[in-house]
């Protein structure tokens, strides 16, 4: 069977699907002519997909690995079945088929950043130094990409933890650049901004012309971090769940926002992020835990005019962007270094 | 207590919830001077929440009839607990209060644009003409309308039938025309074209100055149909749920797409919609069954640089504009009226 470019070779099951849909990838380690295979160092699980774990387990680490290990056995590849959600990986360039177009050599590190949902991956160490208690996990394995996969190389500059945890949430600042591009001195509201896509997301739209920006996050301790990384023009403290709560916020913050960033991985936030965000305003989800429906019977629900886009991970160009957001401004990096 | 435009005002519980999300509405008569009070004419259950109660009672008409009066009677409002779904409701305005923003006058004949799951209701006659078999519940009874719900004039030139049907998804072509508008001659696909919304949005799309349209049907009955109708450039079969079969259709017609509209109500077309869509295409989901989660790591996941949508019900002007496109485009009316 030949290759193609999204993967289609490696489903085992169900017929047609793509990877990323698929109950299970075929994980050989032989390659294609235009697939990478990388030797396994460190994943990085979806937030989201973590904390469901986490919840589910009522915190035990031995269980939420243990269900990890079985997943992946499973399904060929770390797609959690609840959050749908994957996470990423980094590793080290093992073999280069002779056709792949990613342009990688053999022996450089890199981070994959494409999910965990659609690339075929093997767990050899059964995850033996990983306590379950962390979205880091340290891992020894084998991971195939496809010829229109996306990774990046782990940048010399930075540890390779605070490289990987940028390329992990890089789509963020990348959209959100090109969304508050598309507005004259918008006012950008950044739910969740303490956090990784949120800070970034910050630092991209001030520099892409935002004449106000406004940090929401969820308690004092918060505020008071991204008060001190000085990215946000105003930092307000509110619940992302209650609609009413949020949009006074916002609007006492200098809003409503023409842009609102959603990067809180909780359930629930749609309905605030609408309210916080004016007419012909753009709310752009990046969490994981946003309904579809939600959002969709929420802003209709009240009226509201907002464009309403699912953040995509896949901006080119998006993680030198991320990298050079890190590098250049000492708010962000501190924030980031604070949670490594 | 002051009234606010979303209703908040007539929460009764939980404390702090939109009317959406309430267990329950006040539903007294007396309007806040923002407010509508319409006198009931005719439910239009959601589809979704009529298949469950009928399929609950095993068809029997008097269960289904004494289940939606017990629901409106506990929450002041037809909310399925089960789908969490609504409908719509057609009537005439009893009284304007003198702050209210709609427009609308005493004696008029309205549909709600908004959905039952967040309008205040109450049912007088025991749903006496009604048999508990059909979608279409003749009633009698109020409804209350906020300041920022919506509410369209029924159209006299057209069957009360056939403009509740066009009023029920004129969202999708109002959004289409903006998104079209957006692109210099674009070629613009519709996943569903037959359909009501799919037709719409087509006629839309062509209007708007798509400079080729494709439609995507499920199977030759369909395609016939659309044919018949005149509304595409290209008319092609496709089962939606195969990424590659979708992709290579919309491609041999014409494609990729600039504007992929989404219009089908069945789960798994997000990976096909977005392979067939051109890079800096957008691709609209308008279907209450796309997964956030699919999507936005479906476009990640094939590198795809597409701006991906939810499809909002409200843009300012949707009734008058899908109702226009029924009177002016003769293809659309005959697919509406094949399905009434």
């Amino acid at each position: 069977m030949s290759s193609d470019s999204i993967g289609t070779h490696r489903v085992l099951a169900p017929a047609g699907a793509l990877p990323q849909n698929a109950a299970r990838l075929d994980t050989r380690p032989e390659l294609w002519p235009d697939e990478v295979r990388v030797r396994v160092e460190r994943l990085n699980l979806d937030a989201a997909s973590f904390r469901q774990l986490t919840e589910k387990h009522g915190g035990d680490g031995d269980a939420v690995r243990a269900e990890v290990l079985a997943i992946v056995a499973a399904r060929g590849k770390m797609q959690n079945p609840v959050t749908g959600s994957g996470g990423m990986l980094i590793g080290t360039v093992e073999e280069v088929g002779p056709e792949s177009p990613l342009g990688l050599v053999v022996g450089q590190r890199v981070a994959t950043l494409v999910s965990l949902t659609l690339t075929p991956l093997v767990i050899e160490d059964g995850l033996a130094r990983w306590d379950g208690r962390s979205e880091q996990v340290p891992a020894d394995g084998h991971a195939i990409l496809f010829g229109r996969s996306i990774a990046a190389a782990l940048p010399d500059d930075l540890p390779a933890e605070l490289g990987l945890s940028v390329l992990d949430v890089c789509g963020a600042p990348a959209l959100t650049r090109r969304v508050v591009d598309g507005y004259a001195q918008p006012v950008v509201a950044v739910i969740g901004a303490a956090g990784k896509s949120g800070s970034l997301s910050l630092a991209a739209a001030r520099r892409a012309g935002a004449t106000r920006t406004i940090g929401v996050v969820p308690h004092d301790a918060e505020a008071a971090l991204l008060r001190d990384a000085g990215l946000a023009d105003a930092v307000v403290v509110a619940d992302a769940r209650d609609p009413l709560a949020l949009r006074d916020a916002v609007e006492g913050a200098g809003g409503p926002a023409d842009v609102t960033v959603v990067c809180v991985d909780v359930p629930g936030c749609e309905p605030g992020a609408i309210l916080a965000t004016a007419p012909r305003g753009t709310v752009v989800f990046f969490s994981m835990a946003t309904s579809f429906s939600a959002a969709a019977l929420g802003a209709e629900g009240v009226a509201a005019d907002v464009q309403m886009l699912i953040g995509n991970g896949y901006v080119p160009g998006h993680a030198d962007y991320a990298l050079d957001l890190l590098r250049s401004e000492p708010g962000v990096r501190r924030l980031f270094e604070d949670r490594l």
